[in-house]
């Protein structure tokens, strides 16, 4: 992804903390697309990152202010993926890592996080009980409060500069599409990835090298459903909730991003989409028997989005989507 | 990988079946180089492809193949990787996949092909006794002889076209450097891998494109020594073993392509080097820890190896080693 160096705030070639991070597959539908009636739809494989999802793009940027900047230690927080990408980054550049787990973390996500060698602490409570969740940062921002200290969420109101890496995302949809999709579907937990490659296709349209801005439709699950239950009620407030849902890294009870997510929804003249965990699953299944394509659940939100926003008409079956 | 379409054994690009498979990055060593006093160490991350495994080389030619000549189902056998490829392929473009297993597959490899929907057959004595092994290929050759079946083991000597694909990564590797390494260091079970990346490097050597063969160096574990073992003492013939190795895709106790494999090590002037169980699984906690990189054992030989090689002088301190 530092192709796009110039893009990036880090301000010397030397300081690049990179472990192979991003130009991931943008892969044509084999068979969903075509049982749908689309004729293009593209999936972007952030499983192809190095330490498994597209959090390495936040980390690569993060590790490399860190060496910018000289600090020397990282604390963070993560339902699992941002912990096993910052655990990657810690280990290959030296850094210690302290990484605090939503209590509802899965097992098979915390393990990567252990083997790079990170301190992993589960907090009872974290990430479902708002007031615990409130305690944990309030503790973490007081602590990193020392010169070499970092506090790293993968979010863009936390985290505005090391987030900017995720945007390299949606560079490269443009790159190899040579154009902006019409549509992109995007799953939304905190809303950092949505926004990120909103401004992607933003910075890629403002420099004149794409000649739209797609519609960007995030996709929550029912059961934690920040942005798109509003938006399914005509509100234009983000709304934390209680959350019900099993898809791990959607779980996102409280207002990070959602409430700008939400409002640049209606700008792009996006749709929210809202599935259930089940709807999830299923897509997520065909996704591996139709497509070849191993993902996790939360991922797969994404198409069973698309699927929905097809039904109601809001996507043509000649426009191209990611 | 489709980049270098003109040297794969594919007529026509609309008979192409690709998942994303190659361009994988090629990443210089952050701390084990320097801990060694090597400064030019790069690791190739075969993890990146789209099932895992640099199989998906192998798989993408394979079932483009079938797409080209009109084949319909794939009988196969696997220690797990190629399994989860072929399994992957063989969903996203429709053929039905057979599948069998070695008796010590691990249960994690196979999940992933089970997900992608193969029928998947784990044979007892499969991979362990030489007798059982012999009567599965003589089975499945003449299940395969029908002409809409393919049988498809990843070596050279069964699947020469189909291992082309393999040889992409000596193409990318020399782009990435832009030039041939000095040293290359190859995990080797049957030898598909390390002949392939010989083929390719040699390709790019005999096109003008680089101005030297790498010395290309076999690593294989103690218990599973069929070409080091007779390299080491300095006998010209590979030979069958009684496997004793846990290691997970370097268990091929037969002389598969093994026997090319010594020849083309002593052409290349490579070495043969041999490394215990523990030794590996204590490079892959060093890799992991100290290189961010998360991978399964047989790709940690590699460096066990290198490792080895070092003590022994058999490469220099500025040598440029993949």
């Amino acid at each position: 992804m530092w192709q796009y160096f110039d893009h990036l705030p880090v301000g010397k070639k030397e300081n690049i903390a990179s472990l192979g991070e991003g130009n991931t597959s943008l892969v044509p539908s084999s068979q969903i697309g075509p049982s749908l009636g689309l004729n293009h739809l593209y999936f972007k494989l952030e499983t192809q990152n190095p330490t498994g999802s597209y959090k390495d793009r936040f980390a690569s940027v993060a590790v490399s202010l860190m060496m910018q900047e000289g600090k020397q230690k990282i604390l963070a927080t993560s339902s699992g993926n941002t912990g096993a990408a910052l655990a990657g980054y810690a280990a290959r550049f030296g850094f210690a890592l302290d990484l605090y787990v939503l209590e509802m973390t899965p097992e098979e996500k915390l393990l990567q996080s252990l083997a790079y060698g990170a301190a992993v602490h589960r907090v009872r409570g974290f990430g479902i009980l708002n007031h615990v969740t409130d305690q944990v940062f309030q503790k973490l921002a007081a602590r990193a409060s020392c010169d070499e200290t970092v506090l790293l969420v993968s979010a863009v109101r936390f985290c505005p500069r090391e987030m900017q890496g995720v945007r390299t995302i949606a560079y490269e949809i443009c790159d190899q599409l040579k154009n902006a999709p019409d549509h992109v579907f995007v799953p939304v937990g905190g809303g950092g990835l949505f926004l990120s490659c909103y401004y992607g296709f933003r910075d890629r349209f403002e420099a004149g090298v794409t000649k739209q801005i797609p519609h960007i439709h995030p996709v929550q699950p029912e059961g934690c459903a920040t942005v798109v239950g509003p938006l399914s009620r005509g509100e234009a407030q983000a709304q934390p909730v209680g959350c019900a849902s099993q898809i791990s890294g959607l779980q996102v009870a409280s207002v990070i991003d959602a409430q700008v997510v939400l409002e640049k929804t209606l700008e792009t003249l996006g749709s929210g989409q809202m599935v259930s965990d089940e709807e999830i699953y299923h897509w997520q299944s065909r996704l591996v028997r139709e497509e070849g394509i191993y993902c996790e659940p939360a991922g797969a939100a994404a198409i069973a989005g698309l699927a929905f926003a097809l039904e109601k008409g809001q996507v043509g079956l000649r426009d191209t989507i990611v």
